[in-house]
C-alpha cells in the first residue's frame, strides 16, 4: 500500500463506513439485507481523458458504464434488477450517440433504467459519468475476504484480451476483432456470478489487472498467493497476436479492462466448477493457490518469477 | 417546454425508462418494491463551478451533496438507509476537507456509507461528484403525479432563505448568519416527508425554486394552479432583510436550493396537516390550488400577477 495523499483519504472514507452492509469498503459493493434478498448496491464513476477518451465512441462509453457495474453485480451473485444513471451534458451529438449506445445497453441486459440525474456544467473534455447497479442476491453474497489456506484461485474466460485490444486501438489498428470488441465491449459474467456464488469461498471482478486484483483478493483475506503465470487462460486471438513468451504472459496478467471474475474454491470444488464451466460454455482455469502467510508470488512451469513492478492500474479508479 | 438539445436529450432518456419503478423519470426518485417495504433510490451530481464554486468551504458541499439526496428521499416519505459515495479526487486539502465534512454529514443523519467509488483524473475545477441515497419507505410512496382539481398546494418551513443567503455569500457578506446557514447546510426535512406520505396527494421537494417547481408538480398531475404570492411563507430574518414587495416575493419564489416539501392535499386534511405541522414545529403553509385546465397563474392578494420570466433554475440539473 503506497502512503499517497489518494490513500490517505480512502483510509479516512473507510473509516466512515462502519455499517456491516458497507464491508469496510473493501469489496466491489455493499449488501443490505431485506426480506425480498440481499440488495447488492455499487457506483462506478468514467470520467473523461482516464477511463474514456474523448474520441472514444459515445456508445461504447456507455456500454462500458453499464457493464463495469454489473461486473460488479456479477461477482457478488447478484442479478442486476435496476440502473441510476449519473450523466453530465456535453456536445449534443455526442450525448444523442451516447444515449443510443446506452439504450442497446439496457437492452441488452434486459436492465431496467430507474432514475438518476442529468447536470450541465462540466468543462469540455472533463465529463464525469457515474452509475449505480442495483441487483439482488437470492443466496450467498461472497465477499473478496474469504480465501483460506489451501483454496485454489480460479479466473473465468481468458485474461489480457482487452488490453490487446486497447494497444491495437492506440495503434490505429481495427483488427483482430476479437480482442477489440473485448476492450470496447466488455460482457460482465452475470450467470457465472450468479451460479458460483454459493460454490466459492470469495469472489472479484478482475478490472485493474490480473495479478493486482489476485493480490487484493490474498490481502482482504488474510492469505498469502502463489500464482501460476503459464496457467493464465489466454485467448487464441491473443496467443496468434502476442505468442507466448513470459513477458507477454506478464503484460495479459496486467492489462485490466479484463472484467472476468476471479474467485477461491475448495480443492474439493474443482470437478463441479468443471463441470459448471461446461455447462456455461464458459471456460474456469485454475491459476493459484492460497498458503498462510501474506503476499504474492509468481511461478512459470515450476519456476519462481519476480513481480512486475506494476502489478495493474492501482489509481486508476 | 423548451426545445433544446439538453430537453430532447432528456426526452429519450425518459423513453428508455419504461420499468414502473422509474415513475418515467418524472419522479425525484426511483421505486422499487421489496417485502421489507419500497427501496427508493435518487442519485444527484454536483458539479464544480455550477452547483458549487471551488472556493466554497469543502464540507459544505460534502454537507449539501448528502443533504440534496436526502430531500428526494424527504419527498418520497423514505427514511434512508445508505449512501453511496462518487468521488473525484482533485487537491489533497480540499479532498481531506469533504471529507471531514462529509462524516459530519452522515453522523448528523445518522446515515450509513455504503460504498461508491474514488477517481481520479478530472481537470483542476472541474470536479464531479455523485450522491446516490437509498431509502426505505413503509407506507405510501407520494409521486409528483397525484395533484387533482381542488386539491390545495401546501410547503413547509420558509421560501427563499437560501437565494437570499446565496445572495449575501456573493456581496462578502457574513450576516444575517441564519440566511446563509440556510444555504450552505440545507435541512431536509425527513421526519415530515414520513409523516406527510399518507396524507398527501402528490409531493416533491423544492430545489430548483418554488414556482418552477410547482409548475411542474401541476403539469405531471395534468392540472392548472394558481399559486398566492402572498401566502408564500417568509421567515422573519427574510423579511427583515428584504422587505415585502411582490418584486421580493417573486424573488424568494423563484430563487431555489430551499429542500422544502411541497405538496397537494385534500381540502378535508387542512386541520390534520396543521395540527401535524404544530406537533413538528415545522409551519406548513397553504399556497395555491390545483383546478382543471393546465397551467400556473399568480395571484397577490387576489389580485392576478403576470408569471415572471424565469420560474426558478430550469436547466441547472
Amino acid at each position: 500500500v503506497t502512503a499517497s495523499p489518494e490513500a490517505d483519504l480512502i483510509a479516512s472514507l473507510r473509516a466512515l463506513a462502519t455499517h456491516e452492509g458497507a464491508r469496510g469498503l473493501l469489496d466491489d459493493a455493499a449488501v443490505l439485507a431485506t426480506d425480498s434478498g440481499q440488495l447488492v448496491l455499487t457506483c462506478d464513476m468514467l470520467v473523461e481523458g482516464t477511463h474514456f477518451l474523448s474520441e472514444d465512441p459515445p456508445a461504447d462509453v456507455a456500454w462500458k458504464l453499464v457493464a463495469v457495474n454489473l461486473s460488479d453485480l456479477a461477482a457478488k451473485g447478484a442479478r442486476p434488477v435496476g440502473f441510476l444513471l449519473g450523466f453530465s451534458l456535453g456536445d449534443a451529438e455526442w450525448d444523442r450517440e451516447f444515449v443510443a449506445g446506452f439504450g442497446v445497453a439496457l437492452r441488452g441486459f434486459e436492465l431496467p433504467l430507474l432514475g438518476g440525474d442529468t447536470v450541465s456544467g462540466a468543462p469540455v473534455g472533463a465529463r464525469t459519468l457515474a452509475g449505480t447497479a442495483i441487483g439482488l442476491a437470492r443466496g450467498t453474497v461472497p465477499a473478496r475476504t474469504g480465501a483460506r489456506p489451501g483454496d485454489h484461485l480460479w479466473v473465468t474466460g481468458a485474461i489480457g484480451d482487452a488490453g490487446a485490444g486497447l494497444a491495437l486501438l492506440r495503434q490505429g489498428a481495427v483488427e483482430p476483432a476479437s480482442l477489440i470488441e473485448r476492450y470496447r465491449a466488455p460482457r460482465p459474467r452475470l450467470e457465472a456470478g450468479e451460479r458460483l456464488a454459493d460454490r466459492v469461498e470469495a469472489m472479484m471482478d478482475v478490472s485493474d489487472g490480473l495479478l493486482l486484483d489476485a493480490a487484493r483478493m490474498a490481502q482482504a483475506s488474510g492469505c498469502a498467493l502463489t500464482l501460476d503465470l503459464d496457467s493464465v487462460p489466454l485467448s487464441e486471438a491473443w496467443l496468434r497476436l502476442r505468442g507466448d513468451s513470459r513477458t507477454q504472459r506478464l503484460e495479459a496478467a496486467t492489462a485490466g479492462d479484463d472484467y472476468e471474475l476471479l474467485f477461491a474454491a475448495s480443492p474439493d470444488s474443482a470437478s463441479d466448477l468443471l463441470e459448471l464451466a461446461e455447462e456455461l460454455g464458459l471456460p474456469m482455469s485454475r491459476i493459484g493457490t492460497f498458503a498462510t502467510g501474506a503476499g504474492l508470488s509468481l511461478s512459470d512451469r515450476s519456476e519462481p518469477v519476480a513481480l512486475p513492478p506494476n502489478l495493474g492500474f492501482e489509481h486508476r479508479r
